[in-house]
């Protein structure tokens, strides 16, 4: 029975979110089209609308739809020459000046926040950052579901999100805008989302993403965040006990609840990331978007790190839906696995800055 | 019970898509990562390729997966200057200079095919373009399972898809390119899709697509759309025999099998949805983008019909899904509808043009 550590790369479906999209799948209008049918697709597209606006926190705030947090960030930051740090996503790093500060903790530093996108959350190593007020954009992919935050008081222009990391379907996202703002749209035709992003609608996609923000809030809610914090907080004391050694990225930061990345210098990332997935277990070193390619994380090196730590790096991203027995199964493999890499090349050193200390 | 006679807007689900797009709901991984998950998305993806590829005659040319058409189209003709017709959808219009001249049959001619977009079926009159050999690209999204064709015998570099014209979901298509064919990226981040489409995949609606793919391939292997148009030539048969003097848009053409776009003179095709969707009917006024803007179809404007007579369109269009009874049914509606009219306001001119008589 294999366990799933890698939610911060993608989640499985939330059964409320299948059942959403198997109910969509029997709604066949175009929302542009004036029949019937056409309302009634509308009238769905429109209600899901609601509901993302509500759990984000962004009532009264425009939430176009697109295909992911990937395009949403291409819609405000393309050309744009805004400013950012190494440590955001390869979606804004894409388009961005890559030259804001970051901390040995991950802590970024904003000059000119109208100037700048800045991650509410790493997707690495969870490490969350203070937006200042009147920041132009911010990429809360990660953030959305696993903390609390309003769109509303964050005090940003813009904001990303992906449905796929809260329990949604991969392929569908949004750009959050505080209402009225203008951008230039990306894609175009048929004049749907007011003319900011042409397209027919991703229908099914959208109910499906819908349901999974309208879970992620009642889960949020209900606390369960707070047991995958305890459960994160033990699984970690457990790895440094048996790697006194080992780092964990931006722990002195406030992070995301289910997020640790540990560094084992010396011991490459993809090696564990190999072990592990045999021993049945699914983690990763570094965002899934860069998994394959063998570099070390922008964002570790960011903070510091030299490369032979950065590489060392395995992101174990855990959720609500693993219990104690799965998270201490994984700690034994990862424990297993550890002292026989130790055996052969002595304990990793503690993680090595290049310039930080 | 109604009667769906708008499949050029969109199309229900098929039942076997919906059945793949089930499936996919239990493949939770991400394609991008390394472990056990990842490498099963990852397969489920190069299948969906293959089958997508294999349907449009594309064997050998890269199929790369958007959010529809119109990105697919963006992706291509953003900034590139290229030339097109007042035919084309607004997706492609949206890019291009719309300098090529149209006939009265909606037939385009093409100067510099290789700087030029030209469709290979329209979406309101459905009227079928001879592809000059290097045309730089074509919006294959009404002829995609209506026509057979192969893309890689149309002598075209690019081509635009999108699954929820033939039995798929919304917000999926693609951009088919001749192998190699060098774009820059108009979403870029994680390098998916050889970095020229950042952002996860929309696995569920990428296995819905490729199910419709498939699905509409052996549908014209079979001839259903023989049948399609048989039904619809006994249409318009009746619908003339009715209303003298109506014209069906592009008719000495050669046309999709499923396509009708009748013109009434001073009746307006805006009413008639109205009455027809009372009725119990779904059909449209021009393509369901630019529905519910009361303005004439640039189509029908560049075959050089006056504005009465081009605001008096509507489209309807049929598919296999419709029997004769449902079609006949559709019929009667019209014809007791044009009469009301006809009798406030007597006989509908023949479509009268502006210039090209």
């Amino acid at each position: 029975m294999r366990a799933y550590l890698d939610w911060n790369a993608t989640t499985p479906l939330r059964d409320e979110v299948k059942a959403a999209m198997r109910d969509a799948m029997e709604v066949a209008g175009n929302p542009s089209s004036v029949h019937s049918e056409g309302r009634a697709a509308k009238m769905a597209l429109e209600r899901a609308r609601e509901q993302v606006a509500v759990a984000l926190g962004a009532e009264g705030a425009d939430v176009i739809f697109t295909s992911g947090a990937t395009e949403a960030a291409a819609m405000v930051l393309a050309g744009q020459g805004v400013h950012c740090a190494a440590v955001e996503h390869s979606a804004v790093k894409a388009w961005c000046e890559q030259d804001l500060a970051v901390d040995g903790n991950g802590i970024v530093t904003v000059p000119d926040p109208a100037r700048a996108s800045l991650q509410l959350a790493n997707n690495e190593t969870g490490v969350i950052q203070a937006l200042p007020e009147g920041l132009a954009s911010s990429d809360l992919t990660q953030a959305f579901g696993k903390i609390p935050f309003a769109f509303n008081w964050l005090g940003v222009t813009a904001g990303f999100v992906s449905a796929h990391k809260l329990g949604g379907p991969k392929g569908i996202g949004a750009l959050i805008l505080k209402k009225g703002t203008d951008i230039q749209a990306l894609l175009r035709g048929g004049g749907q989302e007011q003319g900011r992003r042409g397209g027919t609608e991703n229908m099914i996609g959208i109910a499906g993403f819908a349901a999974a923000a309208v879970a992620a809030q009642r889960d949020l809610d209900a606390g369960l965040w707070d047991e995958v914090a305890a459960r994160r907080d033990a699984l970690e004391a457990r790895l440094l006990a048996a790697a006194p050694g080992a780092v964990i990225a931006g722990k002195d930061a406030r992070r995301l609840p289910n997020t640790t990345c540990i560094l084992t210098s010396g011991w490459k990332g993809e090696t564990q990331v190999m072990q592990m997935d045999l021993a049945g277990f699914a983690v990763s070193a570094g965002s899934a978007c860069s998994s394959g390619k063998i570099r070390a994380s922008g964002t570790l090196q960011a903070m510091g790190f030299d490369d032979s730590t950065a590489q060392s790096a395995i992101r174990v991203s855990i959720s609500p839906a693993l219990g104690d027995d799965q998270i201490n199964r994984f700690a034994d493999a990862w424990e297993t696995a550890y002292s026989r890499w130790r055996d052969r090349n002595g304990p990793a050193e503690a993680g090595l800055r290049k310039d930080k200390g």
